[in-house]
């Protein structure tokens, strides 16, 4: 007996400050889940009690997790920081599916986590049909849980990933990736900085969006959504509902936009440096690929006989919120021709800058990719010769390069996987290439009668819907902070 | 006027040792054309007169590319080579096709140039209905052109493309790669020797699938596009004309299997090392990855109800064939189900052992790839360790990952493009996406109604012939040794 308690005690002891803060961010959790509840009761909606029990179930582990941990101080280790960063977003995804279980859709287990798995990791596909008719709370939620995986995934990539080396992120070391005492009031001033930027322009859009013309209720989550690249709608329709306002469309735009670039840079930009952004490659380099693909997309439709104007907003909207991984649709884009699904399938992957709420393999790591592929042409032609690699003004590192493209080969690889997976549970392979595409890359809509923008996750099978969250999670960790996991040399001691 | 005869004399001058040897490629051309030149005018085929045609013309542009350089010696600088190797199979796929043209099937210039381009670079799509009504020597024709092709791509891998550093192929530097003059006799003697193992291969696979049951013709034909890993067959259905022979859907995977394995270890096995080709990490990783899919594909068809010797065998004929690059069907494995599709379009991408006659990325680069990865993840748990990266008993440089890992982005990019542009011609996604993949993986079949295992090529638009006869040539020269070409620096001093 005392045998087996012993390490069951190391343990506890080992992984306390995990536990430790898991149980802070259950608490932001819960108190997130406090406003919804307060509307359904204002409104006298019988579903308040569904946000009523998940905040006690929520708040009684967070109580559960203080009370074996208060003693312990919070240090955390590299080792720590994987098991945090995984746990957490499992645990967070598993907790904010409650209200959806608990309360009137009444979705099954499955689907309930799903939708949650969906919203927090801000991929936005939906299990939901008549999403019309949900209660203001539900509407209200399924926005909040978004616009709270955005700001998650914004401090994580400042804070956490660069830290952990995970896929070229050490690129963007700052001293606020460094966990040691000394410099840890300075990354909390850099995360309210963040908050302060991404809840400053949440409001702007929501305001933005109400002028424009939406309902107050749609503007609140449309803004929430749109900042944090998720891309939920309060409507079957997606933004379609709003699609004859191209005012609409094209604030949209501007504030998906907005949520795919890299947050320390608008602090920067705030702080007595204004030009950051426009001078940041990763910025540039978003901003030109969108303007390729959008000129190219819009004259393909033009050709096709689609008026100008009309053509450059469908286009615009569509590409912006697939290559920032929102998943709004404006319509079913992949009834413009073939040119459309193909490139809507490669934009799938790309996604926005790395340090912003977008998914994606992020332009960062394609533009390490060129800048090592143009040094082997160079090294075919001079074969002697050893070429410094250089990146938004600094030298990068083999260590770097050698993430990136590890990285790269991991997303290629788990896409692949999950495809073949999907495919054998029956799904053809439009459905299943494009399903697990869009899962890992957290964008939303995949391709195909099915899962396509025009279509819903809802009638695919429940082990389908299981490996997609397990795409959508590995995808929102960047991958390597879970396979880490997965190797027995991680839990070696 | 002097001023532009200058540097045209210049051109000429340093040039003309490439010249030289295109000469002596197009001779073995020329008298390759002789033997279904004489087989038709045995049988007094009016066609006759198409093969004499070709042969003038290959043999004036011989002596033409004699005579300007009889006075030259050969030096060939590595920029020589890169120019040298495009060239010749550049123009050799346009002299073959000119019996195509000039003779009874008089195919048009598109279509005969694909025809060719699809022998030569062994990849096996077709633009032809009513192969069985071709005349013999027609037919013959179809076969040696992949059986051509089949010698050229081990010679280059033995002897070029290592000591160009393509794509990590310095893995397989061997004296037999330095081109210095003390060790040409060396070359040239293992290139006797691989062209012996070749031929002789070739004759058992003749001689085997004649004693098998099939008609002396199609054996002779059969036997040369399966070591060449080509895939032409003599019947629209493919090798579907003899699938209800089951011995020589087995022999052909047999002799697939035998020219997708490293030429040169043949030679090391009949030279006092036996167990050379079981040792090999590629050769055990190729028969570990088709005893893996083949039994997934087994187990999936036997579990839809499938009698359990018939799948296996319908399994391992068409795995072995997309996985070598060969590229026969004996029946349209897309209707095998979701998971087959989606399996089929992976494997296209896998190719064989370099070094032989199949296509693809080979599976030398998965395995450093993956060698690269696992060391990635114990970076990450381990986070101060430098790792020796070791392949196949020797220490993997740095040097040879890169070029491993820059081939593998070169290649997706080069399919992801040409996709695009299939699609942009009007061809549906999945078309072209299969489509680019088969093509620059020198497969053959594709994956949907159009040109997929049960279609043809004859359809498709012309613009789309000419892209794909590009992405076959690039996908045979390796990528590298084309876009090379393409830089500004190559041309520059």
């Amino acid at each position: 007996m005392a045998s087996f308690r012993l390490p069951l005690r190391h343990a506890m002891v080992s992984w306390a400050p995990v536990l430790k803060v898991l149980a802070v961010l259950w608490l932001v959790l819960a108190s997130f889940m406090v406003l919804p509840w307060l509307v359904l009761l204002l409104e006298r909606d019988p579903d308040a009690w569904a946000f009523g029990w998940s905040i006690l179930i929520v708040m009684t582990s967070v109580f559960l997790g203080w009370s074996l941990t208060h003693r312990v101080s919070i240090e955390l280790k590299p080792r720590h920081m994987f098991v945090l960063t995984t746990l957490s977003w499992v645990s967070i995804c598993g907790f904010a599916s409650l209200p959806l279980i608990l309360g009137a859709p009444q979705l099954s287990f499955t689907d309930a986590v799903f939708e949650s798995v969906s919203a927090i990791t801000t991929t936005g596909s939906t299990i939901l049909v008549g999403i019309e008719r949900l209660s203001d709370g539900l509407k209200l939620w399924r926005g909040m849980m978004q616009w709270l995986g955005g700001i998650g995934i914004i401090v994580m990539a400042i804070a956490i990933l660069p830290f952990l080396k995970v896929g070229g992120m050490r690129l963007f070391q700052t001293e606020s990736s460094d966990w040691s005492d000394k410099v840890m009031p300075r990354t909390g001033g850099i995360a309210k900085a963040t908050m302060t930027v991404y809840g400053g322009l949440t409001l702007v859009a929501i305001f933005s969006y109400w002028l424009g013309g939406m309902l107050p209720l749609d503007a609140v989550v449309h803004g929430m959504t749109s900042l944090a690249t998720g891309g939920f709608a309060n409507s079957d329709a997606s933004f379609g509902a709003y699609a004859d306002k191209p005012v609409l469309l094209w604030l949209g735009s501007l504030f998906m936009l907005s949520g795919a670039l890299p947050f320390v840079l608008y602090i920067r930009s705030v702080r007595g440096s204004p030009s950051a952004l426009w001078r940041d490659q990763q910025v540039r380099g978003l901003l030109w690929l969108l303007l390729l693909v959008i000129a190219l997309l819009t004259g393909y439709l033009i050709a096709k006989g689609a008026p100008a104007f009309d053509a450059l907003t469908q286009v615009t909207f569509n590409v912006v919120s697939v290559v920032t991984t929102t998943g709004y649709a404006s319509g079913d884009y992949t009834l413009w021709g073939p040119l459309a699904v193909a490139a809507f399938f490669y934009l799938t992957f790309v996604g926005g800058c790395s340090g912003s709420t977008s998914g994606g393999m992020k332009i960062f790591r394609f533009q390490v990719a060129m800048v090592m592929l143009f040094n082997q042409l160079r090294f075919l032609v001079h074969t002697n010769g050893v070429f410094a690699q250089r990146y938004n003004g600094t030298v990068l590192t083999d260590e770097v390069v050698r993430g990136v493209i590890a990285f790269s080969f991991f997303f290629f690889l788990t896409v692949a996987g999950l495809a073949l997976a999907l495919a054998m549970l029956g799904l053809d392979f439009v459905t299943a290439l494009s399903g697990a595409a869009t899962a890992v890359a957290n964008v939303g809509p995949g391709l195909g009668d099915i899962i396509g923008p025009a279509g819903n996750f809802a009638t695919l099978p429940d082990a389908a819907k299981w490996l997609l969250c397990v795409g959508m999670l590995m995808g929102r960790l960047e991958i390597l902070t879970v396979l880490v996991l997965l190797t027995p040399m991680f839990w070696r001691k």
